[in-house]
């Protein structure tokens, strides 16, 4: 049960559990050894999850979050995107509610001449994930091999996939793991799960957008700050330019939260419409990886390039390709009720009036879950038709009786747990919340050639 | 995977990783339900080990101890022993290196009359088993089944089995678990995972030898104090007689480490000879168990009674008779070469004349371990023959060049392993240690009906 080298009280799996649990450093070499270990399936899930609750117990150093980000890169792959002319550019976010700039940027930056190779995840916990939000497109394939995934990137710019076996295989094992043990929360195993496949992404610039917040992984802006400088000391330590902007998700972002509605809220905003802090979110992003590509040499710039081609319909021309290549019906963008329709819908309504002062933004998160577009246990299958449709959001006045948000739901008992997790989760007042930032901070990393010759932290201004 | 309840976000066993991950306490409720879900194979090893890392790191409060306990317990059967009119009285050791005083207690406190019903362990880690040990007699069965297990307490008075599928199957389950995710060392999980077998046991009255030192599971006083104390607490609690000595494991107990060679150390002691750190502590515990099981009103008298046991011979034909009774051949007592014999052995010799300093203790168990006389994988099959006998203990004088100690073996490269692992364990130094104590207090519970009107810890004189 237990793989035992030639010192045992020293190299055996339980001893490395033993060292993190007491708040020891471990070598890059033993990391290494756990991690190959893992993959190979000679050290159990069972001596993982302990270890991996004690890394986020008693933490680990910058040196250990290296290494384990090196051993996993280096359990699988790395593509070689050296064919392409054009630089290569990525975006990670670290997870949301309602957080799908994704759909939006791929296409919006690939239109802008760069190569946007992006391989995305699926729901964890109460965030949703991309690739569940594209499988709602009828006939989308998101598990391509890496040649078609060349293919599609070589005909269009742009392509999403899901991991695959041969990218990351740990992080792959480990992130499944950590998702039913409660090690989620962990900034070094975040950065070390997020870098190790966004590395082998084979990019040259990578855009991260941590998110921070209620509906956030990370609660605090101090501790998303935290995880924000390790990924972008990681990356810059791996030789990439790596920027990271600290956004707002202590709301859920844009109205939707579902699969099919919040792939028809990214075509809204392709149109250059969609709600407005989806958008500027978007606008920002877009702006920073183009940047980052060299397409532009300032953000103002970068900005201005991505408002045209959403205005243009470029982007949105560029989205249909991707679905057809990745043998999706592209159908759907005229035609949004080719879209799995939930079969019934119920309005939540404010019981007094004033403005809504706060949304509990894990609890909408949770209420998505609850209605079938996230998955409660590890093989659950998604509903795409569910969702929330926030009609209100932190700020806006409301009248007594006036709807909150509508559900979406094709199970009635599922639709009353949801019910009673959103009806927590509005705060109404008497007077509106002072005005709150989407984007609160920019780090950049000590990276010489960087266009902006700032580093560190950057306040922006209210939006 | 992962088994959902009604209420998603509150009940899955994910959230009562997360609970206390976060510190908090998690109800009787809740513990049950982890508990009853893990024994049942619905809840997977994976998601109870990092459920123990993160009790083990952010500690369990007395009621979750208690609840933990009572879960356990309940899990399965209690012995009932109300047929037997004489008391029954249990003892536990927490664990050390040579620590063997259960072979040489059941049939001495047996011979005094009292019952003594003992469910045993195996090795785990560096320290030793009971089982293990009693397995080295040729013949002898320890997995008996309930009824004989019963029939052989009726013919002697005392009877040695394993954990049965019947008692405490949560605790048998979890302690395996524990042993190879590094979760072994919290005093709580120690104290629900004892106490669930022995309130099992059906005993009136329990005896607790919770040891302190390097070579036992809690390193110190504190430690093992608070651990003491917590067995005593949970034990009152369920209306049990119980105490706690604190002793000695700062070095072995007696001379020997391994399995064969320690049933033959107690035979001796069973005797009335052996070693007299042995003899002194089984005649103290002895008393403690005779006295508490209302056959002496002292210790004192507790003791004089118990010599005379050991003097008599009456304690050793009592084990020769159990032995018997459980399938072994009770010829080895008189004929040890009926044990199985190592084939070679080593002698480990003092590089300097002074006086022995300190035994790294948990090291010596490792040696042993490492020789096969432990488990270096849960499926490792024992070596019964080989071991370690120790001719110098703390503060003995030493010549240079003169045997510390011998090895028994069967295998070179083990014995090459155990040979540096014993080396760096003995210290030499120009002057003997100060002496130290092998009993260092006792705990009596604020219990009433007991006689020693005392509470509280006492120091005893050193020995």
């Amino acid at each position: 049960m237990n793989h035992i080298g030639e010192r045992p009280g020293a190299d055996r799996p339980v001893d490395l559990i033993r060292k993190k649990r007491d708040g020891h450093e471990l070598s890059p070499a033993e990391i290494e050894r756990l991690v190959s270990g893992y993959t190979k399936g000679e050290i159990p899930d069972y001596q993982v999850s302990a270890w991996l609750m004690a890394a986020l117990l008693r933490g680990l150093s910058r040196a250990e979050t290296a290494a384990l980000t090196d051993a996993m890169l280096r359990s699988g792959e790395i593509l070689d995107l050296s064919e392409f002319p054009a630089q290569k550019v990525g975006k990670h976010s670290t997870g949301g509610v309602g957080d799908k700039t994704s759909l939006v940027l791929a296409p919006l930056v690939a239109a802008a001449g760069l190569i946007v190779p992006m391989i995305s995840g699926r729901a964890l916990g109460h965030t949703g994930g991309t690739l569940d939000k594209l499988e709602s497109i009828p006939g989308f394939r998101a598990n391509l091999p890496i040649s078609r995934f060349l293919e599609v990137l070589r005909a269009c710019g742009c392509a999403m996939i899901g991991q695959t076996d041969e990218i990351a295989p740990a992080d792959r094992k480990m992130y499944a793991l950590r998702d039913v043990t409660g090690t989620v929360e962990s900034p070094s195993l975040i950065c070390s799960s997020i870098m190790s496949k966004k590395l082998a992404e084979g990019v040259d610039a990578l855009v991260l957008d941590v998110k921070t917040g209620s509906g956030a992984f990370m609660k605090t802006q101090e501790d998303s700050a935290f995880l924000a400088e390790l990924m972008v000391e990681t990356g810059e330590r791996m030789g990439k330019k790596v920027v990271a902007l600290l956004t707002d998700m202590d709301q859920p972002l844009g109205a939707c939260v579902g699969n099919s509605i919040e792939v028809e809220e990214c075509l809204q905003t392709l149109r250059g419409e969609g709600p407005e802090d989806l958008r500027h979110l978007c606008l920002e992003l877009a702006a920073w990886m183009i940047h980052l590509g060299g397409r532009a040499e300032t953000i103002a710039h970068g900005k201005q390039i991505a408002d045209e081609l959403l205005t243009s319909g470029q982007a949105l021309e560029k989205f249909g390709r991707m679905i057809e290549l990745q043998g999706g019906d592209p159908r759907v963008i005229e035609n949004p009720e080719r879209f799995p329709q939930a079969e019934q819908s119920l309005d939540i309504v404010s019981p007094r009036a004033g403005y809504v002062t706060a949304i509990e933004c894990e609890n909408v998160g949770t209420a998505g879950l609850v209605l079938g577009g996230g998955r409660e246990k590890k093989d659950d299958s998604i509903d795409p038709a569910v969702g929330i449709v926030l009609h209100k959001k932190v700020g806006d006045p409301i009248a007594s009786g006036e709807s909150l948000c509508t559900l979406h739901y094709n199970s009635e008992a599922r639709a009353i747990r949801a019910k009673r997790l959103l009806e927590e989760s509005y705060f109404i007042g008497d007077a509106p919340p002072p005005p709150r930032r989407l984007i609160h901070r920019v780090f950049f990393p000590a990276t010489e050639g960087l266009a902006p010759k700032q580093q560190g932290w950057r306040e922006f201004p209210r939006v």
